[in-house]
Order: C-alpha cells, then sequence, then structure tokens
C-alpha cells in the first residue's frame, strides 16, 4: 500500500512543541495516454491505477463501455505514473476531443519533480515571514467558520480565506469547489495589491498540492488546512519555502514545512 | 446571496420520514473565454465569480499578474455564467495553451440545461429499482468507515464504496481527489460485468454535479453521500431518475431526489 509516505512532523500543542514521524497520504500526478497523445493529468493517489485509467474513461465518457477498450496499461516509466488507454480493435477516438488541463510538458516526464518545477517557474520567492504567534494560528479556524455564512444555511461549502500575520481576516470566500474557493479568495486580494505579501490561506478542508500550487503562485507564503495535507503538497511547499500547516482544529496543529514561521 | 437554492428534500429519521423545505448549495458552470475562446469550464457557486475569473488566471498562471488583465468582464448570458478575461493591451496570450477540460459545447450556452443535456447522452437509462431498505442505507457509512485503511493511517483520504442493494460492499477505493476515489471504484467493478446495475455508490463527501455525472454514466442509480448535495447534483438526478441522499450519518439521512426508491 503506498496511499501513506512517511513524513516528518511538528505538532505544536497548547502544552508545547514536538517533532515525530508521521503519515501524509500520498499524491503523484498520472498521465493518460490515447495512443501518443496525453488526454489528461490527474493528481491521484498511487495505487490500482488500472481501475482509474478504466473508471475515468468510462465516466468521462471517452469510452461508451468496457468492451471498448482493448487494454489498459503502464507505459515504461520510472515512477509508475504514465498509463496507456488502448481502445478495442477498430475504434477510433480523437484525442483531441478530450484533452484535460496539464500541468507540465517537460520531457523529464510526470513525476512530482516536474510538477513542482512548473509551479517553481510560475511563483515568485516566498517572502521570508512571517513569524507567526502559535495562539493567532489556533485562532484562524474559528475566525474562518464565523464567516461561513453560506456553510450555515447549506453545510455544503468550501471556505477558503486569507489573513493578516496577526490573524485579521483579509478575505473569506465560499465556493462547492475548494479550488474555486482559493481561486475567489486570490481574485479579491488581487484588486487591493500585489502579491498579497506576507500572509495565510486557510482552506476549511484538505492541503493538496494545486492548494500549494495556488497559494505559491500568489506568493502566499503559508497554507493552512483543517485536515490532512498531502504528501505532494508537502514536498512542494517544502522546496519553495512554504510553510504548511494541517489539522489545525481544537488547541493543536501539525507544521509539515516551514516551522521556521513558527515563533 | 445566490449560494443557497431551496429545495425540496424527503428526511428519514429512525423515528419515521417528512417531507420539508431545505435549502441545497448552489452550484452552476461557469465559462472563461480569452477572446473569443472558451479555455475554461468551472463548476462553482455562483457570486463573486469576477473574482473567481482574475483568481484563476493568476494562480493557474494564465497571467503573471493582476496588471496584465484589463478587465473582466461578464458577456451576454441570459444565468450569467459566461466570462471574459482581457489581457492588457499589447499582452497576447495563446489561448490553445490553457485549455481546459469543457463539459459540453452545445449552443445553448453554459447552463445547468446544457450540462444535464451532455449526460443524458452519454448516460444509459438508470434500473428503476432497488428499493431499498432505510436500516440498510443507514449501514452504508460504518461499512465504508471499516474499510478505509489508508484513511486511518493518515487522515487525508477520500473513499467511495459500492453496494450491492442488500448492503453487501462490492468495492472500495481510496484516493487524496474525490473523483479519483470514485473513477477508481466505477473502474474494479467494470472488470466485473458492466453496467453494475441495481447498485448504489457512497461517497465519504459531498455528491456534487460530477459525482452524479460519473454514476449516471456508470449506470448506477443511487448516489450517497456523508455530506452535503449541490443543487446541480440534485437537478441532474432528478432529470435522469438517480436518487440522490446526502447527510447521511448518525441514524438519519436527506432524500434530496428519486425517494421512490426507499421502501
Amino acid at each position: 500500500m503506498t496511499a501513506a509516505v512517511p513524513a516528518r512532523v511538528v505538532r505544536i500543542r497548547s502544552s508545547g512543541r514536538a517533532e515525530a514521524d508521521d503519515l501524509v497520504v500520498a499524491e503523484a500526478p498520472l498521465e493518460i495516454r490515447l495512443g501518443n497523445v496525453p488526454i489528461a493529468v490527474l493528481m491521484r493517489t498511487p495505487g490500482h491505477d488500472a481501475d482509474l485509467v478504466l473508471g475515468f474513461a468510462l465516466t468521462e465518457g471517452i469510452v461508451l463501455r468496457p468492451a471498448e477498450v482493448a487494454e489498459v496499461r503502464p507505459l515504461p516509466d520510472p515512477e509508475g505514473n504514465r498509463w496507456e488507454l488502448v481502445p478495442a480493435p477498430g475504434l477510433s477516438i480523437d484525442p483531441e476531443q478530450f484533452r484535460r488541463n496539464l500541468y507540465t510538458t517537460s520531457s523529464c516526464g510526470v513525476c512530482g519533480k516536474a510538477s513542482i518545477d512548473a509551479v517553481r517557474v510560475a511563483a515568485p520567492p516566498p517572502p521570508p515571514g512571517p513569524v507567526l504567534d502559535p495562539e493567532t494560528i489556533r485562532a484562524l479556524p474559528a475566525a474562518m467558520r464565523a464567516g461561513q455564512q453560506a456553510f450555515d444555511a447549506t453545510g455544503g461549502l468550501h471556505a477558503a480565506t486569507v489573513f493578516d500575520p496577526a490573524g485579521e481576516l483579509l478575505v473569506l470566500r465560499e465556493d462547492v469547489g475548494r479550488h474555486n474557493a482559493v481561486d475567489k479568495a486570490v481574485g479579491a486580494l488581487a484588486r487591493d495589491g500585489w502579491p498579497p505579501g506576507e500572509s495565510m490561506l486557510m482552506v476549511s478542508g484538505r492541503v493538496s498540492f494545486e492548494i500549494v500550487q495556488k497559494a505559491a503562485v500568489a506568493g502566499i507564503p503559508v497554507v493552512c488546512g483543517v485536515s490532512a495535507a498531502s504528501s505532494l503538497a508537502v514536498e512542494l511547499a517544502g522546496e519553495l519555502g512554504l510553510t504548511v500547516i494541517g489539522f489545525l482544529r481544537g488547541d493543536s496543529f501539525n507544521v509539515y514545512s516551514g516551522a521556521g514561521r513558527i515563533a
């Protein structure tokens, strides 16, 4: 089972801080090819990849039934992140019809490193600060929750907030999509000056690669989540010098990267 | 605030069932155009759309800074779901570089109806059954939770499961991405016969449009979620004759569509 990978974490409780070994959920890009043409890159947890490719092909309407697939097979790739969908003999599918957003066309292949490099090119160097009081960080979930009006009504929305280093809420946005909530918050901030500088992005859910990517490109140096952080999110943050905080709830939180910003 | 829209719901408790007015989180497609070329369709909660378009352009690297955007403006569209990103004078951006998955190229425009019609074309008619005992439904979350090995290790994974009408678990898959978990489960089932027929998809999170879309295309007639259902998910299920169950936790659940399948 490669779904969990080891990580070092700094656990911060009201009683103090301690370094520990932890497990984070594995995340890596998977490229799906039709013939020689990449049609999709999915950020996924490795494992059951053949199921993923076949299921994706079916539920996205690339094929109408399993019989239209001759084979789902791994392509030569050191990390096992590249798969080919082989249509049944005589069936022709136009790949152009299904091409999805690709993170990278780097010739080094689809790997965490290529994904990280693609973000590195687009992201400004993060500010060295802020240096944050743990008390300030502990107060963020309640401040976010207080502003979630639409969540109150429906129980169904993700929230993204940006705070200043003192824990003052700069913007809160809600959306059914977690990435959309982040984009709305970043877009709102962008009207008032760019980049936002020493600030913190806090999300109501998980901290995945794409959330850290969006923070990095927006120049926001600290990303906090109520829930878990993924392996590739932590790796990206480490490479770019961002701070990633997970399981920020109750009186405690875990720092997966950039603990130097915590006083 | 259009983030919550009214819906009729059948609330099923151990004490009985009752119809009620409820609010579900609004979800609708938003198309982003660069000049005349659509570059992305996002499923989002309406509201702060200009923020979303600007933030998306920034965090996805379509522009490097707000100054590269002359204007973000709504295009003529009865539902307000089509926006244009106008680059600053003298700046040229190749839209082909950023084209993302489009649900539909229907000339009727980007609206819930077009999205639903696109799924209708790809989806087989769902089976009329199964007819489900509420007790069977109440037991699903515990059965799913029992199988979530990777979640136990990391606290960071979505799960998707498919059950037969008696509540027997057919397949469980976990992934950092909620759509991936569904695709893995569907792909696994596809190896054993297609379509899966009278079965239930249960997810660990929300029931959004894309989750119902994937179930519909796979011919799975019942979709259950631990958390909320979105407006467009409920609408799609209603149009196609699928059952949507939300807030399935503890002793109760809400039926947003297709309550005829509950005994």
